[in-house]
């Protein structure tokens, strides 16, 4: 996990070298939210998956880079005064906070575009399929029908009453649909037809699963100092989660079993997927 | 002009049939910003260079409409009350006025993800390689070193006193860059080698520039409802623009020396690039 972070950050170092010249606010603002921080666990997929197949490590990193911009910028823009009005995350002020609103706009911005012009980048991979088909998975992703549209929900569960099923969709496309694009990129990467990734798909959508509902215990029961940003925020908010929905004690048990049940959808693969299952099970232990 | 900008609202509308559950703001925040107004300059400018080359029409539209998609995000967000606090645009509320801050912030960012799908889509294109390459390209023209880092630039202008040579390099970055990918896709889509492409990008930079001086004339000289938006900005700004540094009389001969050059660019296609000639024309006598 440090190894994938440190080179994420060494990446990112490289492509966000500060101009001399009125831009450099904006790259340093970029800078501030990509670099140090986090647990990097989108990358993490990533390589992990695209090890399955023999991805060369460098395309794999290359594409962990894109998928963990385009987090980032989802971070930026979803801690916005407009937004959550978040200052912390990952220990640090927020980008709006250290560098201004207008400038946080601009970083998540330019962030979403990296991570396009990085996927689509020949020297991520030489196959232009690969390219196309991986800027094509993270576009949906991060869309109307993904992350966009799952953000646009829970900005509404503020002032609508979700059931289970609501808010599980409402996860799905909010944190869902991005890490299950990172395993997806990863089998991608490997050339795996769709037709040989319906394992790791099951994956990663119970993967996805299991951590929402660890994060929502975590706003509960966690640390705020250790998870590095505002915690009890759901309460506060006053939103269905699937902690209000289940109660602590069934929410623990079903993000036990979903992350069983991730593993499972593994079986077909043998110690090369020793990573993943690792993953999976550490996605319900983080930051306690 | 009319018949591609009615084409482009088609597509916009069947690719933002709003859904029936919470996203359903959205989907209706991206359509009020997407449809139904603006000159559709850019995705005039991806048809008529597709057409040298007898690009499929139904590819051109679709490049068309993705790259005019990323030109409206970055309305939606330049708009916002923490960058240019604009309340009208084409002649409508701007998009945080009628939805709200946080809906226009994530229509933005929606639009922004809907591009990249659009191109990398395989009914745009049936090969990969034209695909990425002009993902790539409009990923660059969007990122910090192009209209983002324009963008940046624009923001420390009020601030700053930048020379002619800066606010030349604020333009290229801002506007330029993406009228400049709009050709770039053009050509692209046509399968035209980069070696075969210096007159249309000799053109595209020139028009860039043109239709940023005839933009700056608009702001002071302009009919506010005919433009659609408030006008005399940049002097409440304090910026300098291409009018301050050159003056009024300077900087229309100078709109029209760059369009006679742009034109020039030109020389070496026949009557098939009439259209993009007259475009050039139009940049410096729209919405006098």
């Amino acid at each position: 996990m440090r190894r994938v972070a440190d080179a994420v950050d060494a990446q990112f170092d490289l492509l966000l070298a500060v101009p001399d010249d009125p831009r450099a606010a904006l790259f340093n603002a970029m800078r501030h939210a990509a670099i140090g921080g986090g647990k990097r666990l989108r990358p993490l997929l990533v390589t992990a998956t695209s090890k399955l197949f023999n991805v060369e490590e460098n395309s794999a990193l290359k594409a962990a880079t894109a998928l963990e911009a385009l987090h980032v910028y989802s971070l930026v823009h979803d801690d916005l005064p407009c937004m959550d009005d978040d200052d912390l995350r990952r220990g640090k002020p927020t980008t709006h906070v250290a560098f201004g609103e207008a400038e946080a706009v601009l970083a998540g911005d330019a962030l979403h575009a990296l991570a396009f012009d990085l996927l689509a980048d020949e020297h991520t991979h030489p196959d232009p399929f690969v390219r196309a088909e991986m800027v094509s998975c993270l576009a949906k992703a991060a869309g109307p029908s993904g992350m966009a549209g799952g953000q646009m929900m829970d900005l509404a569960a503020e002032t609508s009453t979700f059931d289970l099923s609501t808010v599980t969709r409402l996860q799905q496309l909010k944190t869902g649909a991005l890490i299950a694009a990172c395993v997806e990129v990863g089998a991608i990467l490997g050339r795996v037809p769709i037709e040989g990734r319906t394992g790791l798909r099951g994956y990663a959508h119970d993967l996805g699963l299991a951590f929402q509902i660890a994060d929502d215990i975590l706003d509960v029961e966690g640390d705020a100092e250790l998870a590095g940003k505002a915690l009890h925020k759901d309460e506060k908010a006053g939103k269905q989660t699937f902690l209000t929905l289940m109660g602590l004690g069934r929410a623990k048990e079903q993000a036990n079993m979903l992350v069983d049940q991730a593993k499972s959808h593994l079986n077909g693969y043998g110690e090369e997927a020793n990573l993943l299952r690792a993953i999976a099970e550490y996605t319900v232990e983080r930051d306690r």
